[in-house]
């Protein structure tokens, strides 16, 4: 099968990684997400896998109809995203895609529209699902290992550097630190707590080195429509030296607590000590979504967990910059 | 000098531990917070300090007027605080108070202008800020090895169990989980980071093992300010087997992070990898209060941070009783 990517920001690594462990399918063609952006530096990694040359394009709309892939990776500068998606959906053609899948809520709807008239699947890169300790806690938490989930907050941080493209200084082209960075954690919440209820955030730009409307940091808290509450905080104040992954979260139940911290999870309950939770190998989140198109199992995330949790993310960022509180 | 203690709910085994550090202090004097409270529990305690036998009284108001104590430690039943205090300050009789200090934003505004007219020194049992490892972070973040802090996150967890008191069941006798647990977060938070613009706050009693009105957990997000914002997460929902001090805060800023975490602070910044903050010994919070009261030192808290840091969490109450934003 024919897999093509357009743009080379973001995560095409998921793409591509999954591709290697498919014998049936092939990266054929690249194309840059717009004009002059270099996708040069992504030639190598598919070169590797089978010797496969790719053709690169200038122009996506002309790779899409010439090579008509089964399925497409889209990771252009960010306010492309939703434009792109809406063409290869249109097309018939499969897309994962970098997240924020769309700049605003008329983008959204938009991408929904088309996505329910499309045979094609659709899918947003919040990879963290399959992450071994993400998908841990969840599948302890699924299993009633803490009863009730009652509490979830989480952490999401970054290192940020001047070598981060020059347009996330500019809103309408990067969409802001929640789209990008905290909609990982509210994905992973949804994913364990179900829909939200009410949503306040904040966010600042202090400390940003120079990077205009990027913010670089904030929080955001909630309620859920099944009870209990939460809260993330987010940021691109990570320490430069610091070896500890800093993407956490902790869910307290009625039975104990489930946290993940560096890369693992763990565990503690009123009838059991602290212990570690046993990690299962790392699937491929892109092998994934494609096995299910081809209905050979589930993917753990689906267009309509994307799309809410952009709107989840959308939301959150209207009461960070209006300083609202939003009921969902 | 002459101390007492008024009620044994709480923390009065601060009052306790200082007296036995300074020489010049006896508790001579116990009194119930109400009719039938028994204080039983503290006497040998006392007795353990130079051999004091201290008087039991069944009436505050009487031990007041007949021992005349320079100072009183004040940790009856949460709904007596604010009355208690009010009546030592109009006495000229010091008082170190557990929080909440006042259950509502009238008995706030009473207590205020009664200390405003009081000779008398007031202090609320904010006594986090006296753990080595939470002031090892202050200290570090006024020393500007963070440089600018702009996010801080906390949390504030303990265990609960059906040995808790029967009037955390009630609103008006308990004032609720965020002004008795939060409420530690609050302090450092406001310690730390200074005033709050924005708050919104939500809270649950999911879990609450059968206890009426007590919240099990909930969240706070707020703006500073100065800029920056945070979030607290607070809950009874430790598990009764976990061995890990669960207080835990958070604060990144321009040039790095520090954390507490486990009763020990850590930083880590752009410039050199993850240390561990040296603590100091651990001081008396009582006898640091007594201390500046004899123009002997300074307290790291005082009255008008009691009072700033007690509205800020009766206006989280408000804002999570009523899932509204406020700006204060």
């Amino acid at each position: 099968m024919k897999i093509a990517l357009i743009g080379a920001f973001g995560h095409q690594g998921y793409v591509v990684n999954g591709v290697r462990e498919m014998p049936d399918c092939e990266i054929t063609a690249v194309a840059v997400g717009e004009k002059g952006e270099d996708v040069s530096k992504l030639i190598p990694g598919i070169k590797g896998i089978k010797g496969t040359e790719p053709r690169v394009y200038e122009d996506w709309r002309e790779m899409l109809d010439k090579e008509k892939p089964f399925a497409v990776g889209v990771s252009p500068m960010y306010c492309n995203h939703q434009k792109i998606s809406v063409e290869c959906l249109k097309r018939g053609i499969h897309v994962m895609c970098e997240k924020p899948v769309a700049m605003n809520m008329d983008e959204l709807a938009e991408l929904k529209e088309v996505y329910g008239k499309s045979d094609a699947e659709f899918v947003g890169m919040h990879a963290m699902r399959y992450q071994a300790n993400f998908r841990a806690a969840h599948d302890a938490v699924k299993a009633g290992l803490i009863g009730r989930p009652i509490l979830m907050n989480s952490q999401k941080s970054y290192a940020f550097s001047l070598q981060r493209p020059q347009f996330y200084k500019e809103r309408s082209k990067f969409g802001g630190t929640i789209c990008w960075v905290a909609v990982h954690a509210l994905d992973w919440t949804y994913w364990v707590m179900g829909g939200f209820k009410s949503i306040y955030a904040a966010h600042s730009r202090i400390g940003n080195m120079g990077y205009g409307d990027c913010e670089s940091s904030g929080v955001i808290a909630f309620t859920f429509s099944d009870g209990g509450q939460g809260c993330i905080n987010f940021d691109f104040l990570k320490a430069s030296t610091d070896k500890i992954a800093q993407d956490r979260c902790r869910i307290a139940g009625e039975k104990g607590v489930i946290e993940v911290y560096d890369k693992r999870a763990f565990i503690v309950t009123h009838d059991a000590e602290l212990r570690e939770l046993e990690l299962k190998p790392e699937e491929s989140f892109f092998k994934a979504f494609i096995k299910s198109i081809k209905g050979e199992g589930d993917c753990l995330l689906n267009a309509e967990d994307t799309f809410e949790v952009t709107r989840l993310a959308l939301l959150a960022r209207d009461s960070a910059d209006k300083d609202i509180l939003i009921k969902t």
